[in-house]
């Protein structure tokens, strides 16, 4: 790893994530860092650390819900939670991995697609209907949502979680900058403060 | 209360509330507002939301001490953990509602003291020799510890408790603007952007 390579561990199913993914453009700018998307299933960490959604938890939810849309006034960004939040987003993540291998900026303008249907317009990421408008608005084929099914992007999510664990990450969004962890989107202030202004 | 009075909800034991207690005066310089400041257990409060101490949960834990020793740098502010953390503060707190109720400044001088002594230099404040200490720190008597076993500053302790998880405070720290929570040292930079600048 180059020394300004940071990981960053999401779920699709995070709104602190979607803030975080919002803020990336400009903290690349900022910083000259690159950036490496690693999307993992949220709800498995959390049952190696016995940890529960936020929104499952009935004050934080409600804390939540107000520190949301205080965030997206703060970052002027649109935000709209999807129905049935904590979303699965099993099949979105798989699709990553899937067009990551081959193509890593069809897989950016997915995650970017992926994040705004769920948090900018408040839709069910979960449904494979608003997956392949994703595909679709990313500029790729809808029958890419089979990968979704393939066991090669099932192991790729997986092996991803496995190593999400092994690397300390029990929540998201959460930065990893040599060997440092950042846990939440107001850490990326600090990780800019680390990695300093390009020069 | 005025539009600018802030409830400032912490426990003497939490680290995050030491940061947020060292910010305080840069905070009021800077939004002209008024604090009020809330000890509080926040053991009773986890008791109640089925939170754990962040210290007693190892990946959080872990993660914790490089995230504190990260804060105290970025705040530039001294910090040490003090033994057998999280520390049960009791003492403290009950003393700080005896003095406030006839000597708000004394209370004010006496909470710095704490929570110097806690986190500054790593003391164990539910020990009375150190909570005498901190007293004539501050200037008083040190005698003045044995408020913390009169029933008035117990029920004071318990009342606060009580505002607490009425207030909807599960965290400390934790501030309170006209209504509106903001939960977390870092969320003193969105209540100064709400309060915005003295004018």
């Amino acid at each position: 790893m180059a020394t300004h390579d940071v990981t960053f561990w999401f779920d699709f199913g995070s709104p602190y994530a979607y803030f975080a993914h919002r803020r990336l453009p400009a903290f690349e700018k900022a910083t000259g860092a690159h950036v490496i998307s690693k999307p993992f299933m949220l709800g498995s960490a959390f049952a190696q650390t016995g940890a529960r959604p936020l929104l499952d938890i009935p004050l934080k939810a409600a804390y939540a819900k107000i520190d949301l849309a205080r965030l997206a006034r703060f970052y002027d960004v649109p935000f709209q939670m999807p129905p049935n939040a904590p979303t699965v987003t099993l099949a979105a993540a798989r699709i990553f991995y899937g067009l990551n291998a081959t193509d890593p900026a069809a897989a950016t303008t997915f995650a970017k697609a992926v994040f705004d249907a769920a948090f900018a317009t408040g839709q069910d990421v979960s449904e494979q209907a608003v997956v392949k408008a994703c595909l679709r608005e990313s500029g790729l084929d809808e029958e890419l949502a089979a990968m979704a099914q393939e066991p090669e992007w099932k192991q790729a999510l997986k092996d991803a979680g496995a190593k999400a664990t092994e690397s300390g990450v029990f929540g998201a969004p959460f930065f990893v900058h040599d060997g440092e962890p950042f846990w939440g989107v107001e850490r990326m202030d600090m990780l800019i403060a680390k990695l300093g202004p390009v020069s």
